[in-house]
This record gives C-alpha cells, structure tokens and sequence, in this order.
C-alpha cells in the first residue's frame, strides 16, 4: 500500500540498485516512472516550447513557479480558466513550489517573521504577504498535482545557527502547510539543514512524521561547493523515509543528476537545460558546444549524432544553428531547449533501465566518465 | 506546353472565373498550386517556425532574402551546405530575392549606377557592389529553385520620369541577368511603372519579350495608397503574359490578396501575417487580435473558433496568450505567426477552389465584406 495520504496519488519503488532506485509516482495526471526530471515552466511555459514539444523530450510532469504565476497573471486568472494545467494546456502531472526561493531571491525589500515572507514584487513594487497559509491557497488557486511547502532556504554559507533556525521555522510552516492544504493536491515537505549530515537527517525525521506525500531536499545547490553537496547527499538522501518519493529542488547538470540518482532521489528540477538552451549552449553526454563559436561556422554536422531529439533528427547543423544564433532568430532557442531537454529525458530514462537492470553503478561510471 | 524555359519548371493555368486564376507551379521541390502566398524567411528562418511549422499552414514555397543571406552567413556558407535547401531544413519549393530591395531600404551610404548599387552593410559598414551578375551570382550560391531579377524600385509618390528611368534600367539589367541565370534556376522579371497603367503595361512587354519564367510585379506597396494599387493592379496584372506566373511582390492584408487573386495574380510574399504576430496580433477574418488589450486578461475563448491551425485546435485561450505576451514569453510569437500563416493559406486555398468552382467573386465578395 502507498505511503502517500493523498486520494489519487501513489508512489511504489519497483526495483533498486545500490541507494538508487526505479518507481511509479501515480498522479491525476498521469503516472511519472521515476527517476523523472521536471522541466521548469516558470510562467506557465516551458521556455519556447509547447506542451507537445516537452512531451517529446521524454518529461512527464513539470515545474511552474508559484511566485511568477502569483504576481502575473495572478491566481484568479488561473483558477477561472480551471487551473494551470487548462490555462497552458500541459496534459501531464505537474508540481508548483512554493513561491518562498523567489520571494527570497527575487523580490524587493523582503522580510522575514514567523509568519512568513513580506515583500515587494520585482514587476510593480506591490506589497505581498507570503504566510503558509497563502503559499497553500495560491497553489490551490493555480491547481498542479503537487503542492510544495513554505520553507526557509538559508545560503550555502550560512552559519550553522542559522541553518538550525531555518529547519525550526520550515518544521513550524510544515504543519501549518499541512493543515491548510487543498486536498486535492498532493503536498510535499522541504528538509532543510545544510551540508550538516546530522541537521538534515534530524530535519528528515521531523518532516517524515507528517503526512507528507513526499520529501525534498532544499537548500542544494545554494552556493556550497558542488563536491560537498555530493557527499551529504549520499548520507543524507537514503535517510528520508523510502516510501515516500524524494525531490532533490534545483539541481542540476547530468553529472549531479547521476551522483543524486546513485544517493536514492527520485526527481529533479533545475533551470540549467533551459537557461543554457537560451544562452546559446548545447549539452551532450561529451560536453557543452557554445554554437557561438567560430569553430561552427562552416561545421555541417549536427550536434550530437548519437541524440534522438527533433534537433538533431531534423538534420539542423551546428552552422545553421549557429547562423541562427547570430543572427538573433529564435527559432535556435526552441532547437536547443529541446535538444537540452531530451539529453535531461534521455539521462532519467537510461539510468532508470540500468536501474531495473541492477546495473546502475556500470551506468553511473560510464556517464561520469564521458 | 509550358511557356516557362527552365527545366525542370511548368507553369499550368488549371481554370479561371473572371481574371482569377487557379493553377500548378511545377518546380524541382514540389508542386505549387496557385494562388499561393509565399512566408517570408529573411534571414534562412520563417522566424519562430520550424520547417515543419511552416508546411502545416499549408505553405508549399517560402521566400529568402539575399541582402541578408549574403551578408549572414554569406553565400559560401550557404553553398558549402548544399544549398539553401539543405541548410535550412526546408523541403519545399523556394524562391530568393535579388537583394535589391533591401540594398536600397536598409543598407547605409547606398549609391546606384548603371552597373548596380554599390552600399555599406548595415551589420559591419562592409562596401558592397551589387551588380546583375552578383545578383545572379549570390542567388546561385543561395540555391533556390526561383531567383529574381536585380530591379530599381522607386517609391510611391516618385515623379515620372524616375518611374520611366527605373523601368528603362530595370530592362537593361534583366537582359543581364537572363545572360548570367545560373541554368538551374528559374527566373523571374520585375516590372516597375508605379501607379500608371500605360508605363506598366509597356514595361509588361519590354520584360515579357525576355525568356524569364515568371513575371513579378515589383513597386507596390511602396507608400502609394492603397485605392490606387488596387485600381491599377486590375488594370495590369491581365496584362502580363497568361503563360507564366505573376507575382505581386510584397503584399499584402488579406483583403490586398482577395482583390490582387481578383486581378489574375498567382503569388504574393508579405512579411504582414508574421511580422503582425511579433508585435502580438492576431489576423482572424473578420479584423485583428491585439492581444496586450486588458479585455482579453479573462477572455478564455481561442483566437477563432473556426481556424483550424495548432493555435486554435491546441485550445491556448486568448488570456493564456495574453499572459505569455505580457510575461515576455516567446512560445506566443510562434502561436500566433502558426495562426497567422494558417490563415493566409487558408485564404489562398479558399480562393483556388473558389475560382475552380467558378465562383471567385461571391467568395471575394464575402471575404471582403467580413
């Protein structure tokens, strides 16, 4: 039986190898076999692309951004056309967070209580009041799958004092999260605590007492040094309860997707794809092509002939990507988040296989190698 | 028989009803039923669309523009990769201007002289010398299956005897570029004369002794209004020779379309449909969506319930493309250039099997009144 409390969703582990595991999270929207990456579709859209378009990369559920979606088009305009999955015409699951990272990193003027986040909108200054209560209420506005929590996200470097702080503060907002969610949303908890093993595994316990349909780990990726993140996560992630899936928020490049697999998460999320994609940056399995380069003036192959994506199928060429790139068409930014999507979709769905295979380690050393 | 002289080229006049004509292009990518309206792909790219895009709107044949191919990538790119063809992934027929045009409208420091224009790149102040044979030339690297002619196209409201001096150049310059045609290539012959039927109707028969495979009509929708074009087009375009092609160059809204198909023109090129869309309006057939409009923020009706383009039929509402206009959101520039395009392929497929049924004027009657 599922661990999860809320109707319509489940979450079963079909198979491990090491730490990493193979499962099924059941949403009303589909069911997402995991390890899955979410594209971010910050407002209401995957950048460049449509539903159709991120489909084909393989992705069954993505990320909106609560804080974005809240200051335009706001959720009224949302719920009235029946919710964000109507409004964007996304037909798979999807998750929203909890507008608090943006609210942190985005906004103006922000303060921070027991009550929450207050700030200023980056669009027109206005003042918003961001309890864990509104967090619940604007993501039911806007209606994905899965809610996240309201939680307090310290950097990287933040003193240990802090980071403590933080985990009492996000433990206070979990419960007050979980009293007001909608329960038609699955509703996710965020363990906080650094790069101390021993704060986040007793934050994990905490969280993993409520009835959260699935645990993440915030706080990655914040500005500590990657090979650090890479080793609390191995002590840490096979800590938070293994019924339940576990989400690993706003990491990362392949390499840190296959070391966090290997540590036993189950999603990701993560600009990197898409942000790359617009900066003229193509991922293969072999390294980063900046098309901007010279070097693919004349450079008729494409990008990656090992790639099954529409890019690279399509017989587009790193000179004609490139051309387009120079000259400011934007026609590239679509090619290349596609392309930067698929590599992402292609990485879960291998290393799931390996997975099932009980050959993820074999897996894991033949990507981090190349 | 075909009048037209290139191998591997036909032209057929299938019916007509009134002046209005339908019939087949025949070229080495494709045939092309006629009337047909040619997407404008400046730069190597129908902006935001993939090739695939662009064929779903019924396009059978796109334009590109020399100046800027010839300037970016440059021809010797474009030719290295086979041809604009395989460059740019676009299967079907293609037709290149002279680059005459925007040699005289956008380059810097342009001067012109019997043996061409000679002018500044607006991208690095590079000098230039347009000539025929350069013309001929570049459009013979670039590879598609139509080049034009190199013209002098004098604006709307010139005196006469700049009208009469520009069709007199323009004579002496087709006989060049007939002489230097690459054999593969059709090409076709622009005839100027501005707004007076008499100096069109000469400069018809000057260019329609030449052996050109399709003859355009250049110099419209140059400022004059647009009354006028109207008034003269009817007088002019019976005038070219029925066995081959007539283009009108440049135009135009769909109600230039209805009334030029009217006059027996066969093709039109128009940056309007996709140039509209950037700026965030929709063409639907009874007026324009601007789409920033307050009245839409809760519209969640489609652009038009009886288009039939992935716009439409994918169900993005107009609040949802409002929101993604206002949040800078680029996937809206390609919903709405897929739904401008549709419409314009629409209108030339409606117009063909009108003028098939022998009813082109009740067909241009209803589309003019709505």
């Amino acid at each position: 039986m599922s661990a999860l409390t809320t109707p319509g969703f489940a979450f079963a582990v079909t198979a491990t190898s090491g730490n990493a595991r193979a499962g099924v999270l059941t949403t009303p929207h589909g069911a997402v076999p995991t390890p899955t990456f979410m594209p971010v579709g910050t407002q209401g859209s995957v950048k460049t692309l449509t539903p159709d378009d991120v489909a084909a990369t393989g992705a069954r559920i993505v990320l909106g951004n609560t804080y974005h979606l809240w200051l335009r088009p706001g959720p009224e305009v949302v719920a009235a056309a029946g919710g964000l999955h109507a409004f964007t015409r996304w037909g798979g699951a999807m998750l929203t967070d909890s507008g608090g990272y943006q609210a942190f990193s985005l906004a103006e003027r922000r303060t921070q209580s027991d009550d929450g986040f207050v700030f200023r909108s980056h669009l027109d200054g206005s003042r918003r009041a961001l309890s864990p209560e509104v967090a619940m209420q604007v993501q039911s506005q806007l209606g994905a799958d899965i809610a996240m929590q309201l939680d307090v996200c310290p950097p990287g470097d933040a003193p240990i004092a802090e980071i403590e702080e933080a985990c009492r503060v996000t433990s206070r907002w979990a419960t007050r999260c979980v009293a007001a969610k909608d329960p038609r949303q699955a509703l996710f908890g965020i363990v906080q605590g650094g790069t101390h093993p021993r704060i986040r595994r007793a934050h994990a316990e905490e969280l993993g007492a409520l009835p959260f349909d699935g645990l993440a780990l915030g706080g990655f990726s914040v500005g500590e040094p990657i090979a650090q993140m890479h080793e609390v996560l191995d002590e840490v992630a096979s800590a938070l309860d293994p019924r339940r899936p576990r989400y690993l928020m706003g990491v990362g490049t392949p390499r840190d997707l296959v070391i966090a697999i290997g540590a036993g998460v189950d999603m990701f999320d993560c600009v990197l794809p898409t942000r790359n994609a617009r900066n003229g940056q193509a991922l293969t399995q072999t390294g980063r092509i900046v098309i901007k380069q010279a070097r693919y003036k004349e450079d008729f192959s494409v990008l990656d002939p090992t790639c099954g994506c529409p890019t690279c199928t399509g017989g587009y060429s790193r000179a004609y990507l490139r051309h387009l790139y120079m000259a400011g068409e934007i026609l590239v930014l679509r090619l290349f988040t596609v392309h930067n999507l698929h590599l992402y979709g292609r990485l879960v769905a291998e290393a799931r296989e390996a997975i099932m295979g009980g050959s993820f380690e074999a897996f894991a050393r033949a990507w981090l190698r190349s």
